[in-house]
């Protein structure tokens, strides 16, 4: 993947160096290579595509004729244009023919791996960060100088549970969240994704059920499947405080006898919804029921109201596992997270670290600790989330005009908006026009066709943006995503 | 665990605060909780404990005794006393019985875990790193306050594949070493450590066979195993030049039809053995005939003679995959690691590593890179190797003259030693005085008794150890550890 191709689309160039349908080729197959065209997705019809980019239909044939002798598409007669499985696997062997269509796989990843490479240009309302401006390069920059003048503590391994100042640090801070948690309990990780990561391949054997909120984290998904387990979504309460579905996590409980139960608590990806301590408390009941070890994912934790609600202050990280990080407040680029968990796992928690990095990077940790000893991280929480405050206030603003719904009371970070159209059709779209969205299919354990869509609200509150969406919906419904609409 | 409680023992001390027989059940139960006496293992007999610790038996009942009231050791009538099995999960609820007595386990983790705390005091022969006065705090000072100057690129994401910049300065590198990579082959990890175990999740499924060098390096054999894997361990040739058996290799390939092949090619670990061209030309022709993928794991590259040979130079990367890192020449602590691989791999490694940790690191990746496009590593390098060479010389005329003998012909960073008697037993009884050491069990995928040892050439050059070593040989063998070795 090459980051220089990764720049919003701009209009085709007539009289540049290269003809149309070269310009045409290499959009669509930039956007295959970064597989938001899957393999097994269908090229628009050409008439659609001409009318879309202003050109003539010759020169849409022109360009597919190009993707097909690059190997990257493939023309079925009657049917038109498919991506070619393995076109992505630039120097595998020539790829096998297409299977018979089938529906483009939502790639999760790939998305995602779009969102890491926009940069510079128009705000990311699908990305699923603070807007850069937000965060505070001088108070990291300090931070990490400081560390800096200690460099003779890099010259052996740190210890496998994470930098003990940094355990220390945390100590206090779940103290101050009201979850006892010595630096025994604390395990450092690369960002809460790889505390997650641990967890699962702790608590799990390939194969195990596991219960997950709908919707929820596409990565979560994806990770927890790639391990070959079982997903059983359980549907997320929509209304404020609301939870999972008690009915049917029993239910699933009963039939399936999963292990494990992982939850996103506070300010849940991507409704918004923030566990109320009844809810909390039967959650846990029915986890003692049947046995459940929780992991609570508190990624959003520094952007939550003060008194907001953990599983794990409830139980005492009895039976919760407590996840969470610094991406989402500090910087995403330091990767540095934690587990918060009874000693015993923790301890064997270690050992999986030990296999899978055997240990974390000092000076970061070291860079944050400082930051939360010198109550720095907690006066800069309490700017961003004022900022985010008013970028919501005027996110809900814009999007009710551009005749969107909000399903969740708009709360943290995302809002989970109802659009009223196929939000992955709406994402192809937009993409033209250099706007990439989450479309709900991505928070969902089995795609499918979803009118929903999450956004940031600290990215999303530029009005360019909700015009575009108001004119990709106005723009006449094209037959070739009405077909795979159809499909489903 | 508690660094604190970490440090080399030292003689008991009469007239301390606590007893005789307090200090000798903390002794004990210090190395219950670091494992280093396993669940299921045997504690001295009454008779040889008193003996080496110069006490009375009442002192040594009263430590028993101790311990079995903190529920760490269990009685058996007419057997002595074992430790129990989850003694080490003090928040756990009350251990259930242990079993009938059964081969204390070796548990690698366990050792490396001791092996990370290890720090001031003696040196550490049995730790597989450069002493820390060999590495160079201003360089890595002065690389990583650069990158501080440029704290705006922490406010988004890293690129998954890792920084840019530093995978410009490795395709330079590789192609010093004759490999051919540009960055879309690069990904970089936390750590060498990681880059093997993201491989082992995207080319391996649970129940897989994988081939393996035998003796090799326990924490690849418990990751493996972890995961789920089939070990095919291939005895590694002792001689000069020496690679797997490849009649041996030949056969479990038909029998077994293993994907993978993972291999240390230069300076093996622990024989310190680097394939010749002839034997690297073999494995790649076996690797073809059964459609293997070998990793290449080259840990050890810059302690390496300026020819040596990798797989990876031969096949091109095409059904080798490389994976290095910084830790044993820059700093165990920054855990910068990398993969090269043909780039339809490392595209799909990219999305492992996705779910794994998000992304790396990126300032501790651009400093890496800085100390790389300055040469600044290099002369390091140098200087390192010239400083390896002395203590090598020393350490073999030390171990000669303690009546050791040296399995392979000494090179790099490791010796392959036979001390003539179990180096398990062995390395207990040294523990005593302080000096940890890394039996051979450890490097073996299926736990033996073993005679051999790898001693750490920068770390095993102090007389000291040497003359201990002599003095554990000559002390009485103890019956607890004769009965041991026969129930292997």
């Amino acid at each position: 993947m090459n980051p220089a191709t990764q720049t919003p689309s701009v209009p085709l160039a007539r009289g540049a160096r290269d003809s149309l349908a070269e310009q045409l080729a290499a959009r669509f197959a930039e956007r295959i290579g970064q597989r938001l065209l899957a393999p097994g997705s269908r090229l628009p019809s050409v008439r659609d595509c001409a009318e879309r980019h202003g050109v003539s239909p010759s020169t849409v044939v022109g360009a597919y004729d190009l993707l097909q002798a690059r190997g990257l598409v493939q023309a079925r007669p009657q049917r038109g244009f498919f991506v070619r499985d393995g076109s992505t696997a630039r120097s595998a062997p020539p790829a096998a023919p297409a299977p018979a269509a089938r529906p483009a796989p939502v790639d999760a990843t790939a998305l995602i791996r779009s969102m890491f490479q926009a940069q510079g240009g128009l705000p990311v309302p699908g990305m699923g960060t603070l807007p850069e401006a937000w965060l505070d390069a001088p108070l990291l920059q300090r931070a990490l100088r400081r560390v800096c003048n200690h460099p003779e503590a890099w010259l052996r391994y740190g210890d496998p549970a994470g930098s003990l100042r940094l355990r220390q640090a945390l100590s206090q801070r779940l103290a101050d969240l009201g979850i006892p948690a010595t630096p025994a309990h604390i395990v450092t990780t690369v960002g809460a994704t790889h505390g997650l990561d641990l967890l699962s391949r702790l608590l799990l054997q390939p194969g195990d059920a596991v219960l997950v909120d709908e919707p929820g984290w596409a990565i979560e998904y994806a990770r927890l499947s790639q391990l070959g387990m079982r997903l059983l979504p359980v549907p997320r309460g929509l209304q404020e405080g609301g939870g999972p579905d008690l009915a049917v996590m029993e239910a699933l409980a009963r039939e399936h006898k999963p292990r494990l139960y992982v939850t996103v608590s506070v300010l849940h990806n991507p409704t918004g919804v923030s566990l109320s301590p009844a809810a909390a408390h039967q959650v846990l009941r029915l986890a003692e029921a049947h046995d459940l070890t929780i992991v609570e994912d508190d990624t959003y934790a520094w952007l939550a109201p003060p008194h907001a609600t953990r599983l794990a202050q409830l139980d005492a990280l009895k039976r919760t596992v407590y996840v969470s990080g610094f991406s989402k407040i500090l910087t995403p680029q330091w990767r540095v997270g934690y587990v918060a968990a009874a000693p015993a796992l923790a301890e064997r928690l270690i050992d999986r670290k030990l296999v899978s990095t055997l240990s974390t990077p000092g000076p970061l940790e070291d860079a944050v600790a400082l930051c939360l000893e010198q109550g720095s991280l907690r006066r800069h929480a309490e700017r961003v989330t004022s900022l985010l405050a008013a970028a919501r206030t005027r996110t809900v603003r814009l999007a009710r005009e551009a005749g969107c719904r909000f399903v969740t009371p708009p709360a943290g970070l995302f809002g989970w908006v109802d659009v009223g159209e196929d939000t992955e059709m709406l994402a192809q779209t937009l993409l033209d026009d250099g706007w990439l969205i989450a479309p709900g299919t991505l928070f969902h354990a089995t795609p499918r066709a979803c009118t929903r869509m999450r956004v940031t609200f600290g990215t999303a509150q530029d009005v360019r943006f909700w015009m575009a969406l108001k004119a990709a919906r106005a723009s006449p419904p094209r037959t070739h995503l009405r077909s795979q609409l159809k499909r489903r």
